[in-house]
């Protein structure tokens, strides 16, 4: 863990009031913003802002036609100024942020950010460098299987950034290598790594929402669950302790979308309490789309929002 | 002078490889982009590079329509990124600058500036806060007669930013009360004033070129320019001791424009040797516009030249 040091020497240096930075990290099209965008409202406007770190691309989608390289690869995007921005953000500074419009694929004017309380940082590339991992208090990497991906991108990337299907397909081929190089190897430096995906073996109806796994990694704090999930809970949650893919130990949470809703409720609001908090959990926890919920999605909020009013303290 | 103690903990911390900054500051049409320009050709694109700051404008043309103040004021430019930028370039970092488009009043696509050996800084507001003055080695105030501004905003408006005659000195008459709270003030804190006008009570043809004031404020060290200045010369350039506006003593460089051509050409060469410079001064000082040369201009720029590169020892 290289980041601690620096993570250390920032805590101990630290104003009280620096602001208090969350990454989620992730391929195209791994649910990055929903995810983001349940905290910030569950947080509010003047606790809480949303950075996308993919306006940092060196080269708007015309001229990346001539580049023999896409937009997830470093040198397609201004790592040192993303660096710079996250630092001037994790010190309470405010920052002129580049903006990518994403429906042209063009680069417009940039826009002022102040830094609130909690700053939410998600894209491509926010783990990328030792100095961008050390701005943040909590890291997720969002790792969803790969054919879930594909049909998530297909349904925005056609929906909302003019691209046809064939388009979308082709440039997940292109874009597979750097996928590779750059993007997935920073979910080694998640403290949490998440993947929404259908529990295998088991035959669901098709709208049964996605089940979650949480990788919760001892390089931050997490709460003690083991008092909250009560043995009546199993069939909604349940910790698993294993092992990460270099040996180490790590807790799975494990969160099931096919129970019913109900059941799922009465874990968050354990959570929620435990958590220290009275009354309901935040109603904009869990939102995929207008109308459209999941629980293992409000879970998975309510335990990021966990470590930032944690870490806020 | 407020900012000498800053001045002297940066010069004191600083590290050797630190640019030089030059402010230029000046109000709309007062020659800076000219006097910036010979010096960042003298200097060549690998040492020196120019930054506007005026490109710091929160609203664009169509949205200043709906305020009640002008470009000038500095509620209508981002000063706090002004100041971050500045300070970023002052400690060798690069910037995403942003850019205002004065041919269309739009604010487009930021540029990366990397620092180089020399920055260049011109603009209407560099020297407005105490922070952006720490930030430069040498600055620079321009204060021509009004009448000549004048002369010079419409030739230059009407031909490169979609303005007519009508509407500059419409915008004229709107900017003067912010030109007198904000843009005029900063000559208190430039170091040198340059002030291009014909010689009062002088009947010289009209191509004559303009002569230029320099005050020469004792807020840096100058060089020794009673050696060089020889009693032949006195008809080209002279020094004269004064008093500032507050009453302090200073030197005010008198360049006269009327002289021949070959006089100038002597006071420049004698200058150049004096800093200890060989050959010919650089030809690209001087240019007004291509074809079209002022010898006050290139004596102006031989006298920055030799801050810049003093500064940079």
């Amino acid at each position: 863990m290289p980041d601690k040091a620096i993570r250390m020497t920032r805590a101990a240096t630290d104003g009280r009031n620096r602001p208090v930075l969350l990454a989620i990290a992730g391929d195209s099209a791994t649910g990055k913003t929903t995810l983001a965008h349940g905290l910030e409202r569950a947080l509010g406007p003047e606790r809480c802002v949303s950075v996308c770190v993919d306006d940092y691309h060196r080269y708007d989608r015309q001229e990346r036609k001539t580049k023999d390289f896409t937009a997830l690869h470093p040198d397609c995007n201004y790592i040192d100024i993303m660096e710079q921005h996250l630092q001037l953000l994790a010190t309470g500074q405010p920052i002129l942020k580049p903006v990518y419009d994403h429906s042209t694929g063009e680069l417009i004017r940039p826009e002022l950010v102040e830094p609130r309380e909690f700053v939410i940082v998600e894209g491509l590339l926010p783990l990328f460098t030792k100095l961008s991992r050390a701005c943040f208090e909590v890291t997720v990497f969002l790792n969803p299987p790969e054919d879930i991906r594909r049909t998530w991108k297909i349904a925005r990337d056609t929906t909302k950034r003019g691209y046809d299907e064939e388009q979308v397909n082709a440039e997940l081929t292109t874009r597979e290598p750097e996928s590779a190089a750059f993007i997935r190897p920073q979910q080694s430096f998640a403290d949490i790594v998440v993947r929404f995906a259908p529990i295998p073996g088991r035959d669901d109806p098709p709208d049964t929402p996605l089940s979650a796994e949480l990788m919760l990694r001892p390089t931050i704090r997490h709460p003690d669950l083991t008092g909250v999930l009560a043995p009546t809970m199993q069939r909604a949650i349940h910790l698993k302790l294993t092992r990460d893919s270099d040996g180490r130990p790590v807790d799975t949470l494990h969160v099931h979308g096919y129970v019913p809703i109900e059941e799922s409720r009465t874990v968050q609001k354990a959570i929620w309490s435990a958590l220290g908090r009275a009354g309901e959990p935040p109603s904009s926890l869990g939102e995929l789309s207008p109308g459209k919920r999941s629980e293992p999605m409000t879970i998975t909020q309510l335990l990021l929002l966990y470590h930032l009013l944690d870490a806020a303290r």
